[in-house]
């Protein structure tokens, strides 16, 4: 089997518990490694360069987007962010599988430029749970709320396009399941073609009596 | 998340310890139950009607085969072999995760049938080591190990059409990510379009303020 690292794109409902769920399994293990966004935008306080996002300035970001140094990028208002390509690429080749949190139209320009990308989408246990989350922290206006619920509607249109869901019900048993899925991609055929032509050809020679 | 079992093809080598593989998942794990062949040979001395086969007659194999009630079948020489239908179906309905030890012919056949199946080729570690497991038991005439080789060199061709390849080199490690495999194939999204449509409907309409 080959060694080099699975990129797994993680999307899902917002309030789902994505963040959380990705940060307990890359404390739990250590074959993984988190991608970090650049951005044009200014840090908020308590964030930190290199760990929530990269800061960098508009023009250069820009000409990273002309040097192709993005899996993929979005501006949003007056702001880019995107996934500076050279990090991924690097712990791939080291057998790290690196993780992606981003949404839908991040994730389909990776899979363009990176067909072998794993893709899961992070669901609720039902919609009604869902709602209490977007909901239920009591402390917004209804007009966020409703946009809240409107955006949900608009991400629940995209599910079928990813790989995988995953159930994230309960913390520890939803991290378990999650890096058994990211592990079985490592099995999934069409990320093993030179494995397979290796022990076809071997079997072929000795049938050949070699 | 549906509870509905997933039915599982188990191939690979011969002499590449798929049996071996498949009672240890049975016996460690009480969400699977093993799919047992019906075939019109004699039984052999130790074999047991309906636990190695169901041993039936040929007149009655062929009235199976008219009811549709073969998931698949192929002849060899003068025996039939099939995987009846209704065993199976009950088992998934049941929510156990159906084992099914098959040839790639067999495979195909059902996955026709039944699209959801999900199908695994059990590899060796190297060629050598298929070689070596082949050719080592010492007791064989050199017919028998070259025809051995020559179906080895047949089976490798059709790796390539299964879902998943999983490398058996340890037997306690197999097995989990064996048991892993199977697990993250209930996660896929193609066999989770019903409760993605129910949870894209209740979001929908909490949108939509109801």
């Amino acid at each position: 089997m080959r060694n080099r690292g699975v990129l797994t794109i993680i999307s899902g409902f917002s309030g789902v518990g994505k963040g959380t769920l990705v940060k307990a399994l890359l404390d739990k293990y250590d074959n993984y490694a988190l991608s970090v966004s650049a951005t044009t935008r200014m840090p908020r306080p308590g964030e930190t360069d290199g760990i929530n996002y990269f800061f960098i300035r508009k023009e250069e970001f820009e000409e990273k987007i002309q040097n192709g140094a993005f899996l993929e990028y979005a501006r949003y208002v007056d702001n880019y962010y995107g996934t500076p390509r050279e990090y991924v690429e690097q712990q791939l080749e080291a057998g790290k599988d690196v993780l992606l949190e981003i949404e839908i139209q991040g994730a389909r320009q990776i899979k363009k430029l990176l067909p072998e990308a794993f893709t899961i989408f992070i669901m609720p246990p039902d919609a009604v749970t869902l709602k209490e989350r977007l909901v239920g922290r009591n402390t917004e206006t209804m007009e966020v709320i409703e946009a809240r619920l409107c955006r949900a509607s608009e991400e629940a249109e995209g599910i079928e396009w990813y790989d995988s869901v995953l159930v994230n019900d309960n913390l520890e048993k939803s991290v378990e399941a999650l890096h058994g899925l990211i592990q079985a991609a490592h099995c999934d055929t069409f990320r093993n073609k030179d494995f397979i032509k290796d022990i076809r050809k071997g079997v072929k020679a000795f049938s050949e009596g070699e």
